[in-house]
C-alpha cells in the first residue's frame, strides 16, 4: 500500500524531526522511569504550550491515554458520558471499563459527532432520579476533533463543561486529533482546553507525526494525584521514558505539531472540495479537521478502489444507492496523491 | 550520571543495530495495528529462534508483558505462585492483580531466588484443602534469570513445570533477562522454555539493548486465544506496531541478543571477581547473569558512592556491619568503567 | 405505606410457606457453606422442576444472580447484548461490568421490551467488522418477563438464542419475574428456558414471595465450572446457606411459585382492565405479567396519588398531556386494594 | 452432625430472639432497599452502641463486609496490610482483591495472630522506598478476635492504628468475632473501635447467633461516601433490607450479642481448661475468645474423632508427634457437650 493510502492518519511513519529527536535521545546512561532531563524539560515545555503549570504524562498509545485519564476521573461505580460513536466507546475494546474497574460509558447521539447539552442534561437527570441503582455521573468526555471530523468551538466546550461541573463531573477531552482542531479554530491550546473547562486532555501525537507518543495532561495538578501508580500498574511507565519525552518535545518545538496538522487539514479540505464537485457526490459532514466523509455514486467508489486508493467504506443510513466513504489525510499526505484521487473520481463520474 | 552507572541495565540507551532498525522502519504508509510486513516477519523469526510455531506479541514494557501473560493463564479467582521477591510481586504496582481482575500472587521464599518444588507443592496442597474459600491454583511464574542474578537450569525448570502441570497450572517465565540466562546456560532458547515446560514467555529486550521492546511468546498458539483483545484493551496495541516489531527483529538478527547478553554477563563476572577479592567482601549470590550482589565494608561502599559510581544499597539481613549492594551490567557497560570501579574499591579497602 | 402500595413487587413481605420453611430450617448444628441437606435437596428439586440435571446456586439478590451469571458467560473483553432498558443495564449500578471485570453491555432498543433478532444480528456484525478494536460478542441476556411487562414466547426465545449460538454467544435469562412469565405462557419451566436455548437462568423468588432468595441455574453443568469460586469471592456464599436453600425449596414445593405468580398476574390484569376503561386512559404495553404501564389524564394520576396509592410516574414520550404510570402487583396484592384504586380512578375521571 | 460439632461457630442456627425478629419484620408492604423503618432504627441503635453517629450498612456475609470495607479504604493500586493468616488473605477467595479492583494484601507474620508494629513499620518503609513501582500503603486491617483466638487490647490497637495513620493508612477491623473480643476485654464497643483508631468495622453477627447478618460500620460518616453504590453494584443491597436490619436490631437489643459471646467464650475456656489438663496436651494459644488451639497426643485426637466430635486438625509446626486441633464454641454450644468431649479426652489419654 503505497502513498495512495487514505485509510487513516496512523498509517504514516514518524516525521523527520521527531525521528531525529529519538536518535538524539539515544546517548549515555541515564536515569530510568522518567528521572531523565528530557522528561523534566517536557513538563516545562507543556506548561508553556498550555500557559499554565500542567502535569504531563507520556504514554505510547491513545487508548492508554484515554483509559488512564478516565479512570482518574471516574470511580468504578461511575458513569462516563460520551458521544455514541466515540473511540473510547467503540474502538478500544472496553479499555475505559477495564482501567476504571467497571465504570459505564453512556453514549449520547448527535449527527455531527458533537454532544448536545440537552442530551447530557437529560442523562444526568435520569441518573439522579435512579439514585443508588444507577451509576453515578462522574465524567464527560469530548472528542476533539470529533469522530465525524467536526470541531467543537470553545464556547461549545465551555457550555458542556459548565453543565458537567454543575453536577460534579470531571471533563476529559480525547485529543487524538487535538492539533487538527486547534489549527481549524485558530485559537490557543489553552482556549480549547482548560480555559473552556477541560480538566484532563489526552493529547495525541501519533496520528500527527510521532512514532508512538501521546500524553495525559492534567491542568489541575492536584487531579493527577497517584496517577503515576495508575500508569505504572497498567504497564505504561517506560523504563527508558526519555524516548517518549523526546518525541513530545520535538512535537511542540517550533510548532511542529501545528504545521503538521495544518498540512493534514489542508489536504482534507482539498479532498472535500474536489469530491464535493463530483457529480452525485454529497459531503456528509463539515470538513473541519483532517477527515472527509462523503457519499459517492457506487461506480465512483469502485473505480477509486480499483485504482488502488485506500480508504474505508463507512456505515451511513439514508443514502439510497450512494456509498459513504471516509478519507483521512495526515502530515504525510502528498498533494500529488490528492490530485490523483480527485482526477480518478472525476473521470469515473 | 555518566558511564559509571551500575544501577540497572535499563539505564542504557538502545544499541546501534536496534536504533538503525527503527530508522529503517520509518518509511512509507503502512497498515497499522500489526498488519505490516515487519510484524509478519517477526512471527517467522521468533518461530525459528524457538524451533516451533509460536505466537509472539510485541509490547513496550516488561510489566505489560508479564501482566498480560499472567492474565491469560489465571482467572480472577486464581492463585499465581511466584518467588517472594519476583518483579511481578514487588515492582509492578500490582499489575498482575489489575490485568487478571484480582488474582492473588502467592510468594514463595528461597535464598537464591529460585523457587523450591517442596514449597510449591505445599502451597498447592494448602489451596486444595481450603477449596472454594481459597484462590484456585492457576499459574506458576519463574523469573529467568532470577531477581538474585541466578539462573534456573533446564532440569530445574522442568521439575517445577512438571509439578505445576500435574495440578493443572499454566507455566509462565518472566524472561526480562532471558538472554542473560541463555548465554550462561549455553543452551538453546527452546531448551530453557517450552522444552522445559514453559507455556508463555515474557521475553525481554529493553534491558538488553532495545529502546522499548518486550514480547509475549506463546508456545502453544491455542493458549493465545483472544490475547489480542487483552493487549488492545490494556492500551498495548500500537497503531504503528512496526516500530516494535523492527526492534525485535533486529534483536534476534545475527544473534545480537546473545552477543549483548554475553557482554553484560562478562562485565558482571569481572565485577564479581574483582570485588570478591576486596578485603572484607563477600559475594551474596552466585553471579550467573548480569547482576552482582556483594557485601562490602561500609567504607568501601561509601568510597564508591563518593567517587560517583551508581548502584543500589540492597536490603540483606545478617551481614553485621557490612553493606550489601547490587551492581548491574548491561551490553553498554564498558570494561574501563568496571576497571575504574574495581580500582576504587581496592584502594578504599 | 399500607396495602395500597403498587410501586413494586419487592415491597411485599415473605409469603407464609417460605417464612415457615426458614423457621423449620433453624435447628441443629449443621455443616456450613452449602454442605447441608437442604442445599443437596434443592439440587434435586430444581432438576425435577426443569426436567434436567441442573446446577443451582442460591444467592440473596437478583443483582448478584445476574452479575454472577453474566461474568460466567462473558470475558472481561466481551460484549453482552441486552435490551436498552434491561435491569442489568440501568438498575444495577454496573454490577455486570464489575463482576465480569469490565465487559460492555450493549443495549438494543425495542418498544415492547423484547429484543429484535435484526438488531442483535446487526450489533454482532458490527463487532465482527471492528475486530480486535471492539469487544468480542460473548453473551445475550433476555429479561423474562421484560421490563415492560411483556413476555417472550418460547419460539421468540429460540430464535434469538439460535442466532446467538450461531455466533458463539452464551444465552442468559434474567428471570426476576420468570414465574410470572411461566403462568402467562402456560408452558413448562423447561420450555421457556433450556429447551429454547437458554444456558443460564437467574431465577427470581424475592419479588414473588421470598424473603431474599434468587438462584443461578445452569442447564449445562459444565458451564458452571468454577462458579462456586465466583460466588465466594463476591461475598455471596452464605455460611448458613440452608436458609437460602430452604426458601427455594418452599418456593418450588406444591407449585407455590406458580400460585403466587398467577395471583399477581391476575391482579395486574384486573388493574389493566379497569384502568383501560377509564376515560382518556391508554394501556402502553400488553399486560402479560404483573406490571401495568398506563397513560392517564393528569387529574386522575394526581387523584390516585392524593388518595395514597403508591406507584411510579414513568418516563414515556409522545403522550401529550397524559401521564404514564407503572403499577406492579404481587402475590400479596389484595383484590380489595385493586378495587379501591379502580374506584378512585373512575371517580376522578 | 449433631450437637457435638465444634468445627466452627457458623454451624449453629439462629438464636431465638433473632429469628423472632425476622418473623416480626414480615408484615406489611414496606419501602424497599433500606427505606423502611427498621433500617432507620438500626442507624440509631448502632450509634448508641458505639456512642457516636455511625453509618451502618447491613450485608449478609462477612466476606462482603470485609471486601466492601477494604475497597472503600484502598485504591486499586493500594497495599492492604494484614496478618498472614487473616481471613481476608486466605479464606475469601481474593474477595478484597476483587472488590478493590486489584489492591494487594501484604501478610505480616506473628505467632499469636496479632500484627507487630515493627513489622508494619518495616513494610511501609519498604513501600516508601520502592515508590511508584510498589503498591501504595493504603490500609491496615486487624482481626478482632484474631484467627488464633487471641484478642488485641485497646492500647495495642491504638499503637498500630496510630502508626498506620502517621502514614496515611485507613484502619479496618475485621470483627467477625468482635463481640467475643469485647466480652473478653470487658470494655466498651467504642473503646475497642474508634476510640482506638479504627475507621471502619466489619461487625459480625452470623457466627454469634444471626441467620445471615453482618454490618459495615463507619465511624466517620464522611468515609462512607458512595459506599451505598459499592454495596449495590456488588449485589449486596437487599430489596427487603428490613430482614437484615431486624436481625441486627435484635442482636444489639438487651445486649443479646454480649450474652451470646459470653457464653461462647465460657465454653471455650472450659474446653481449654479441661484439655489443658489432659496428659500430653499443650495449649497453643491463649484462649481469649471462643476458639481453642491445642496440641494433643495422636491417640486422643483419634479417639475424639471416633466418638463423633467435630473439629478441624490444624496445621502447626514443631509439635513432633502431637496433633494440633481447633475447637470453636458458639452461643449454641452446650455445657453437656463440652463435658462429654472432655470426658472422652481424659479417658483416651
Amino acid at each position: 500500500m503505497p502513498s495512495r493510502n487514505f485509510t487513516s492518519d496512523n498509517v504514516a511513519p514518524a516525521c523527520a524531526p521527531i525521528l531525529a529527536a529519538v536518535n538524539e535521545a539515544n546517548s549515555g546512561l541515564l536515569p530510568s522511569y522518567g528521572g531523565d532531563a528530557l522528561t523534566a524539560r517536557l513538563q516545562t515545555a507543556a506548561s508553556e504550550v498550555f500557559e499554565r503549570q500542567v502535569a504531563i504524562f507520556p504514554v505510547a498509545t491513545g487508548t492508554a491515554a484515554n483509559a488512564l485519564a478516565l479512570a482518574q476521573l471516574a470511580p468504578p461505580y461511575g458513569a462516563i458520558y460520551c458521544h455514541e460513536t466515540a473511540h473510547v466507546a467503540t474502538d478500544e475494546c472496553a479499555a475505559p471499563e477495564f482501567f476504571s474497574g467497571g465504570a459505564k460509558l453512556i453514549g449520547l447521539p448527535a449527527a455531527d459527532g458533537k454532544i448536545r447539552a440537552a442530551d447530557l442534561r437529560e442523562a444526568i437527570a435520569f441518573a439522579d432520579e435512579m439514585g443508588v441503582h444507577h451509576v453515578k455521573p462522574a465524567a464527560l468526555t469530548l472528542t476533539q476533533a470529533t469522530e465525524w471530523g467536526t470541531v467543537y468551538r470553545p464556547e461549545e466546550i465551555a457550555a458542556l463543561a459548565g453543565l458537567a461541573k454543575e453536577h460534579g463531573l470531571g471533563v476529559h477531552m480525547d485529543g487524538a486529533r487535538f492539533a487538527n482542531a486547534l489549527v481549524h479554530l485558530g485559537c490557543t491550546p489553552a482556549e480549547t482546553s482548560w480555559k473552556s473547562g477541560v480538566d484532563v486532555l489526552s493529547l495525541g501525537a501519533t496520528k500527527n507525526g510521532a512514532l508512538c507518543a501521546e500524553a495525559v495532561v492534567f491542568f489541575d495538578r492536584a487531579l493527577a494525584r497517584d496517577f503515576e501508580r495508575r500508569r505504572k500498574r497498567s504497564g505504561h511507565l517506560w523504563s527508558k521514558l526519555r524516548f517518549l519525552s523526546a518525541q513530545l518535545l520535538a512535537y511542540f518545538h517550533d510548532d511542529l505539531w501545528l504545521a503538521n496538522a495544518r498540512h493534514a487539514n489542508a489536504m482534507a479540505s482539498a479532498l472535500a472540495r474536489g469530491l464535493g464537485a463530483v457529480a452525485g457526490a454529497r459531503l456528509l459532514q463539515s470538513v473541519e479537521a483532517n477527515e472527509v466523509f462523503v457519499a459517492l455514486p457506487p461506480g465512483v467508489v469502485a473505480a477509486l478502489e480499483g485504482a488502488g486508493f485506500g480508504f474505508y467504506r463507512w456505515p451511513f443510513e439514508g443514502l439510497g444507492e450512494a456509498v459513504a466513504i471516509r478519507l483521512v489525510a495526515s502530515y504525510a499526505t502528498q498533494a500529488a496523491d490528492v490530485a490523483a484521487l480527485l482526477g480518478a473520481a472525476a473521470q469515473a463520474a
